[in-house]
């Protein structure tokens, strides 16, 4: 039957790519209030799909953000349950100069599709559908096992919403594993399952300095200038060589098993090939002693992302702002406790905390890392369906990047 | 003469306030397009009373922006002339729910006028124009010496067409003083004149990482991230006690004379009331070795006014942006040279910038301090006039802020 579904998925393929493409012009941007009936619509894009193609209690839910989307087919007595994952809700697409073709107008070149979520997380999302399809299509109506599908709006936002739900509804979502399209192949054609992700806790760090604005000719040399603050503490939370000095943050780091390293040296990869195609820059940077892959999957980091405040426009304005603020982010890898990590944090932030400057740490959103064993045996069975797919053996890869969701399914032991 | 003059001026105080408050009525607001036909309304309001007062050769001149003012009264042979300056321009009055009248609509109350521009800079304006008219009626129709004036309405936007209009017109300006109506009385009642005013130089300091902006996840721990870089620059030009570290910063730095410094004590100033009414601040900061007034008129500074770049909305965004740029600026003192600040500035930016990373700085703005003597001969008439009118000795203020005309002024030798 597998056989029979790849084959019409094949036949169907410029049907699915074209489906595709009409998701992706959707802007369903979940960060900006602008964009909320987009990501409305691109809910009733996937659930309209999900009921056509034959799932079952099909349903749209409402949050306090955006909605939540369910299905499921539950008629193979006997056979375990999958619950499938994935987002259709998408970042920002600025700046916008930077796109070679809009953003929201899906184009091919290279033999890529390029458009805002075409890989995170539209694409995958898409091929679920259509894997359910193909694999409903040529079981005549029945699926091969039982599947329960959810997906959310909320993954470039933190995710509350769906943690929420996954928690109050244990066991309508139970399952026997997850299956999350969120990541990549390592590259092309080479079947890859990627079992492991840094956590992230994502704060925002507010300094407060004068009450009002001020004019730096008047005040400048007497007034505690807020960025002077940040920039203060930033300096001091990573050094120079990439090492972070926050008190305490290395102590629960669990590192790679040896053969996991061992496999990972074999992967098709290259420094100086990785910083002149995907990072452009003129050196890569980070701790020298741990190799370029390491550094990325399983050694935590600390990031600035922005730094809201003051006078940001062309041009010049000489003001000592009251307020000023900078988005700062570090992702955990195992064993390394969020809770424990942001107790951290916030302690040393408020030791380097210069006088004159008050600051307060806003929490975006915070998870752990997840890390599963490749002898699990779902995990095998995906090994052996993908050979039968590229005829190759799979790499197992991890992403340094987080999905806050994974936690929660790893919660209730299904990860 | 200047007795009765000063006798008009009391006799007919009820009318310039009524002029000065129909003047405040223009919302002249030059930076903002929708306001471009108010900011047109007040320069004409000021022509036509220029021109009512017995001005003569008054015009209004278009420029790429908004129009400037010119009027002289030249038949005071043998005397000297003085250019007098001021603008007729102001800032954009939000936040609104902060006034507790509206800002066009002049409100008295505790002895002052409430109204965007009262005291920055159409009050002030205004008095030069009332002085001008009650002089002139005293004289018979005469002035007691040569005038020139000219006004603005880009103040608050650059003064970018005033600049270009005084480098090209040095012989139709040429005056003996300038007389820049554009500061304040030190305290009710106090007769003040304002003879120092520090420097500027606005930069922005660009800083390019990887060649697109990257995902933190993924790239996070390999690849440069700007905000770090500017972070890390920023960090070292000054320390935690205000003290700017760009290597020969301070050289040329001339210290006010020992005459100047008494006189500053004596003025009435105290650092606790200043903190609390006007900074807000928990403490104030800067050279502890200094006294405050010090700090702000006659020591150097570096300031960072923005940190353009990267995510700064509301949320959480995971990006390693390509570039972030920080608005960097330094006020200068007698005898500092911006060229030549911005020259070791540079050099020592280029010295910090940390690898992978690649910096650029732009230059927004750039003039020198400016100080007139209290020996000079003009300085010393108008404080002789000052004390027959208040009674009392003028004290000599500078001023931390930087007035960019008076540079131009200076250069062909009016200040």
């Amino acid at each position: 039957m597998a056989s029979s579904a790849v084959s019409y998925a094949r036949e169907n393929q410029q049907r699915f790519l074209g489906e595709l493409k009409n998701f992706l012009r959707i802007p369903s941007i979940s960060t900006l209030e602008e964009h909320k009936s987009d990501v409305q619509k691109a809910a009733d894009f996937v659930a309209s799909e999900l009921r056509r193609i034959g799932m079952e209690n099909v349903e749209i839910i409402p949050t306090k953000g955006h909605p939540l989307i369910y299905a499921d087919w539950l008629h193979a007595a006997g056979k375990p349950t999958v619950l499938m994952y994935a987002h259709y809700d998408v970042q920002p697409p600025d700046p916008l100069d930077e796109w070679l073709s809009p953003p929201f107008e899906p184009t091919e070149r290279n033999n890529n599709i390029y458009a805002r979520g075409a890989v995170d997380d539209k694409g995958q999302l898409w091929m679920e559908v259509k894997a359910l399809e193909a694999l409903m299509k040529a079981g005549g109506g029945k699926l091969p096992l039982n599947v329960k599908v959810i997906i959310e709006g909320e993954e470039e936002v933190g995710g509350e919403s769906i943690a929420e739900y996954v928690r109050k509804q244990k066991t309508k979502l139970k399952a026997d594993f997850a299956l999350v399209c969120d990541t990549e192949l390592f590259a092309p054609d080479l079947p890859t399952l990627c079992v492991g992700l840094r956590g992230l806790v994502y704060t925002e760090l507010e300094a407060v300095g004068p009450k009002t604005d001020l004019h730096s000719g008047m005040y400048g040399g007497a007034a505690p200038n807020p960025f002077f603050g940040l920039i203060e503490i930033i300096s001091k939370l990573k050094d120079s060589k990439g090492k972070v000095l926050i008190p305490g943050f290395y102590k629960d780091v669990k590192a790679p098993t040896k053969d996991e390293l061992k496999a990972w040296k074999r992967l098709p990869f290259k420094d100086e090939a990785f910083r002149k195609a995907e990072v452009g820059s003129s050196v890569l940077t980070g701790e020298k002693e741990y190799p370029t892959l390491y550094r990325l999957w399983a050694r935590p980091t600390v990031e600035v992302h922005g730094m809201p405040g003051g006078f940001t426009a062309p041009g010049a304005k000489t003001v000592i702002p009251a307020k000023a603020a900078a988005k700062v982010s570090m992702r955990m890898v195992p064993n390394q406790d969020p809770d424990d990590i942001l107790k951290k944090y916030t302690a040393y932030v408020k030791k380097l905390t210069p006088k004159g400057i008050e600051t307060k740490i806003k929490v975006w959103s915070k998870g752990p890392a997840c890390v599963v064993g490749t002898d699990n045996r779902y995990i095998k069975a995906a090994t052996e369906a993908l050979h039968d797919t590229f005829k190759k053996d799979t790499v197992f890869i991890r992403s340094g990047g987080s999905i806050p969701i994974v936690t929660d399914f790893q919660d209730f032991r299904m990860c």
